[in-house]
Order: C-alpha cells, then structure tokens, then sequence
C-alpha cells in the first residue's frame, strides 16, 4: 500500500465526489463485496473510469493494476482524506425545527464529528433536550468555546440573528461552519472553513429543472 | 425589453447561480435599490462582471448598456426563468423529523411550490397536523397522485424505503424529485427532474476542509 502523497491543490470539483467514493465503498462492504476495479466503480456510479482512476490519483492512487482497488483499504484512505477520524467538535446553533432535525437527523459521529452542544436563544427551549443534549443558552456560548474549542458550528438559525453570531463564534476562535442560512460567510471570514446547504435555492433549481422538462416535452 | 431567447442548453453551474441572483436581487429589492450594473452585482456576489454577463446572456441577456439592470425586472425575469411562477405542486413523503423541518422551514409558496400533502407509513403520525396540512397514509399515495397530479415529490423517508416508493410515485406519474435520501434516482427514472440535497456528503467535505486547513496551518 503506497503511503498518501497528497497534492497541494485538489479542486472542488474532486473533493465533492470523495464523500460519494466513501458512501459507495462502504454499501458495498455492507454487501460483502471486498474488492473492485475502477471499470465496475465508474458503472455503478455514472462516472468514466479514467475519471475515477484520475480523482484517486489526487492523492496517491491506491490501485494495483490487474488487482483493482481493496473495497475496505480504499474507504478507509479516503475516510482519512476526509479526516474522518479527525473527531472534529461541532456545536449546532439554532435549535428551531431545522436545528433538531440536523441533530436528530445527521449521523454526525460517522461523519467525523461530535455534537458536543445545541445553543439557542429561546428562554422556553434552554434546558430541554435535543438528541441526548440540554439546550444551552446562546449567552454561554463565548465562554464555552473558549473552553471547549469546537472546530465547527453548524449555523441553524435565522438570517437576520447570523451576522451578530458568527462575530462572536469568530472572535471565540471558531473557524469552521455548516451554513444552512443563507448568510455569506467568506465574504466576511475568508479563512475559515465554509460549507453551506441552501436549501431554498436547491427548491428552486429543482423548480427551474421541473420547468425546463415540460417545455422539452 | 427584450423577450427571453433561451438557448437550448445551460449549463448546471449556469442554472445553480440562478436562484444565487434571484435571492440576491430580492435583498436588494428590500434595500430600495432599483438599479445595479453587473460590475456592482459582481462585487458584491464574489463574481466576475463578464461571467454576470455571460449567465444572464444565456438567457437573452436584460442589461442596457450604460444603465445596467432594473433590478426589479431582473430579478422577476430569472424568477420566470426558474419557473417560480408556475405553482409546482408537491408532496412530502416521510414525515419524521426532516421532514417535518423541511415542511416547515422551506418556504415553499415563495420558491415556485404549493407544498399540498404530507404522506407517512406511520399509524401514530397519520391524522397530525404538520405545516397546515394533515398527514395521509401512504396507501392513498396513488390515488391522490393519480387525482391531484403533483409535480414533485420530496423524498424524506428512510434509504431502505425510498425504492419502494419511487416505483410508486413514478408508476403514478410524479416525475420531479426533491431528494433528501441517500438513493440515486437517475439511475433508475433517467427521464425524471431530480435534485438532491445529500447532507451527510456535505458534512464530509466539511471535515475535509477543516483537516485541508489545519494541515496547511
């Protein structure tokens, strides 16, 4: 097994497939299936296999011509690539109906993360718990980041309330965000790390595709 | 104003930007501000003016030289452009807790939607309220799509019951997806209108951006 000589630049593009890779791998280590050539990945995903063979090689390439890849070495490569293993600590703010269904939802400690906290701002919701944790009080949260040093929050709560809260996440030395407002936090924090999920505009993609179907038709 | 010459094909990046313009030019609207030339937009999105140029030609192009974009006919251009005004009707299959943030967070009716029933397998859940609406049982699934036609349904059920449904769903003429499971829809109905929003996927490259940044710290 090469050790992972990993690229300065990967681009977007590669790095968005990984977690696919990774999905697909271990569905099929579900079904008992240990090892694959790039061939049958690129079938069974849609994908060309000089496509897969090239965003693998990113990072070393695990292949061995003739053999193919080894199902449970190369998801684990690329749950490393991940950083998977990393642990990384999230804090979830907002817990309206869109924070507790990521929390509930989101299989976060397969994904590499540990929810360690779920703040909001709502006398009524502090104290209650949400996926096996008490709601703290957004007051508290300065304090408990420089205590506990989250790596990551995922930012459930109103546009309007986003800005004032992201200040005061960056200023307690978070630098990692799961955005599902419609906020733009690189334009404010051009260093950390930013990945959001707009719904709405997913809504209204899907609106555009829904659309373009029937004046083809 | 010029009538909308839209080419046959646009690009996915193209159509992902759309909504992008369509939210931003209504946080302008709200602002007050009528007019905006695409080096102004491009500023203030982190784009270039010639690609603003380049999307919105794709489409017939709107801008007159030296006085930029109305905004408010802009944005009710792309607004047409994305089907906005069409009044889609959807379904809501899976009505746990993603389902329930998604019927009640998304705003549908403001991105192109009539968001008309709730379907759940659940006996403790069938007859509850949720977003207005009362929950169905699945086993009426065909006969509502058969009477009610819904363009789309959004899938919020679990993988291992999202096949099953699909077959349903199609076989009763839904043809657009809003998909939140993890099952790949295209490779099954290519001809269908798919949108996925895979959330533990996101959660991956989001560890992967936060490892990328630590290890180039």
């Amino acid at each position: 097994m090469e050790s992972i000589a990993k690229r300065e630049y990967v681009s977007p593009a590669v790095i968005r497939r990984l977690p696919r890779y990774y999905r697909f791998l271990g569905t099929l280590l579900g079904r008992g299936v240990t090892r694959i050539s790039s061939r049958e990945i690129a079938e069974m995903m849609g994908l060309t296999a000089s496509q897969i063979r090239q965003d693998l090689n990113c990072f070393g390439g695990f292949g061995q011509q003739g053999y193919g890849y080894n199902v449970e070495v190369l998801r684990a490569e690329i749950g490393r690539i991940l950083g998977l293993d990393k642990g990384f600590r999230a804090i979830l703010v907002g817990a309206g109906n869109m924070g507790k269904a990521i929390s509930n939802y989101v299989d976060f400690a397969n994904k590499g993360f540990n929810l360690i906290a779920i703040f909001d701002k709502d006398p009524a919701k502090i104290g209650t718990r949400v996926a096996g944790l008490t709601i703290k009080s957004t007051e508290e949260i300065t304090d408990f980041c420089l205590t506990h040093k989250p790596d990551v929050a995922v930012l459930t709560l109103p546009l309007q309330a986003t800005k004032g809260m992201l200040d005061i996440l960056v200023a307690a030395g978070v630098t990692g965000f799961w955005n599902f407002t419609h906020y733009d936090i690189l334009y404010d924090y051009p260093h950390c790390a930013v990945e959001s999920v707009f719904l709405e505009d997913s809504l209204m993609t899907l609106s555009y595709l829904v659309n373009d179907r029937r004046e083809s038709e």
